[in-house]
């Protein structure tokens, strides 16, 4: 026995959430026909209508219904800062730190050559006509610290230095708050090769 | 800065999920929208269906999109045997265990006067008019080993045993695998005074 094939339907569909296994997913799908039906209806409302209208922002790429961003429309961000991220939610995670007041530009996603993923695919000649108007002075690499962030900021330094802007990559370090003993010998390594004067 | 508006409202229905806080949330907004909107879109459409589709089984009460489910329909399981529970979630859990070969009855909760469900919101009325008719020679409670599990099945045990049919409980007990050590003192207590001689 198992449960009605509408039923085993929803349940499939849920584990196309990251992070559901087919647990969690029984759990759910239950849950929603058991106790909260108004609620799998507005998540049905939800979920067809960003897929119908969320694209991508003209101007960084994000995620964004309108043509163009909240962030890029405002006027009063440093427009000769850019920071180059992979993803919108990294965006959302510098955004939330308050530190930065310049402008995005999401790649959504890194060079990949065996995935077929080129700079086109992330928008770099974009970027570079970005650049070429002049206006940004420093560019800010600000993919992840994988192999394949490193490999794409590296790539997208290379470009923007013969356009005679400021490259920077953002710091790699020991986290804040972070135990040494349960840091990574890499990250460690790094932390010590950027050391800073205190005085 | 947050997200657009169509996000932000995707995120907020996200959290209807059992077990999803607003971290999750996030996190899955975006894979859909970057990585999976093929999959948000069937995800939508299943909900939307089960929610429109799926009923209860007119015998038994569980979730079904049949009049009647497939257990109630089957002709070759032991109609002398019923076993009462909470939830469908539950009859899956016996149904697995491949122990038990007779029919359901499922509440669909219990008894909790303080939020104002009585014996007809979990169907006992229904359940007696089944038992009368006969056929059923055996009441299993099985409903959930809480407060309130413990209060449903005494009352529908009292109701059982004036139409002259065999009542009985799950057993409590120490779990198979578990350790004692780890083990409440009311389980444990149960488990002794519910000790079975081996010879
Ligand atoms: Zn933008
Ligand atoms: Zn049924």
């Amino acid at each position: 026995m198992s449960f009605s094939p509408l039923i085993q339907q929803l349940i499939k569909a849920l584990r196309c959430l990251p992070g559901v296994g087919p647990k969690s997913a029984q759990r759910m799908a239950l849950h929603l026909l058991e106790h909260d039906r108004p609620a799998a209806l507005v998540l049905a409302g939800a979920l067809q209508e960003a897929v119908d209208r969320v694209g991508e922002c003209e101007s960084c790429r994000t995620l964004s219904e309108e043509p163009i961003c909240g962030i890029c429309a405002s006027r009063s961000r440093d427009a000769t800062l850019l920071c180059v991220l992979e993803s919108p939610v990294d965006m959302l995670a510098i955004e939330q730190t308050g530190g930065f007041g310049g402008y995005y530009f999401v790649l959504k996603g890194h060079l990949s050559p065996i995935d077929g993923v080129g700079p086109e695919d992330l928008g770099i000649d974009r970027l570079m006509e970005r650049l070429e108007r002049g206006e940004v002075k420093e560019v800010i690499l600000a993919t992840n610290p994988t192999v394949e962030g490193e490999a794409t900021a590296h790539y997208i330094a290379e470009q923007v230095r013969e356009l005679d802007i400021r490259v920077s990559r953002i710091a790699h370090g020991v986290p804040v708050g972070g135990e040494l003993e349960f840091i990574d010998g890499g990250t460690l390594a790094h932390a010590l090769a950027g050391r800073r004067s205190l005085v």
